[in-house]
């Protein structure tokens, strides 16, 4: 069972201009601005103000040719995915596929913030639905 | 600023059918299930397993006459609005008008969980965003 939202994804042309937005007019902070070439895409990070809750994050194609990219041009800015934190991506990735949901890895990718899988929005509802694995605590 | 993410609002054809996937697959227990009949929909509530967090919602339209049921009918099931948790409602349709911001709504409307305005999508690059005023927990 997933543990919480992790963070929810918007998909913009330009971090800068969705900044002036998200940062200068409704007050979130970016924590962070990263670039993720495994991705072939830039992040901001925006947490609210209460600490430790779901993030939002602008999401910017860095490369004409990805997927992302493409989703870009064709649906233009706007919502993109869900992430869900859960506690085991291996284990989640096997009952996904013993339950017949459609993901589009074979195996855990290597995202932003730990390892991740994503599951196709048919099998969703028309969600494209993230899990991810953070890496875990020192105890 | 805004406190939280309040939820991720995914827009379904069937309440029921849909948690086929997100309760029974994904294991999100519903903590309820409301009509809203002043906004023309049922909505399931849909916790994931840390107390506290933001919530992922399943809105069904219950009227075809509905813009909620056009938008269905146009868009297909999927990610519908962002709920950000703000602390004074009215400040921040103040703020938002006086910024220039497109509100769909003069006056916060009574939402399911408390007084909410909405912002169009035209001026948050792309996502429509709900901006929520919870009641405040008696001192």
């Amino acid at each position: 069972m997933p543990r919480r939202i992790d963070h929810v994804a918007i998909i913009v042309r330009n971090i800068e201009q969705a900044l002036t937005f998200y940062r200068d007019t409704l007050g979130l902070q970016p924590r962070a601005i990263q670039d993720v070439p495994s991705e072939q895409v830039r992040i901001a990070f925006l947490p609210p103000g209460d600490p430790g809750g779901s993030e939002i994050e602008l999401i910017e194609p860095t490369s004409p040719d990805s997927s992302l990219a493409r989703f870009l041009e064709k649906r233009g800015e706007g919502m993109h995915h869900i992430c869900l934190e859960v506690e085991d991506i291996d284990a989640a990735l096997q009952e996904m596929q013993s339950q017949g949901v459609p993901v589009l890895d074979r195996e855990p990718r290597t995202a932003a913030e730990g390892r991740a899988i994503f599951l196709h929005p048919k099998g969703t509802h028309g969600v494209l639905l993230e899990l991810l694995e953070k890496p875990h605590e020192p105890a």
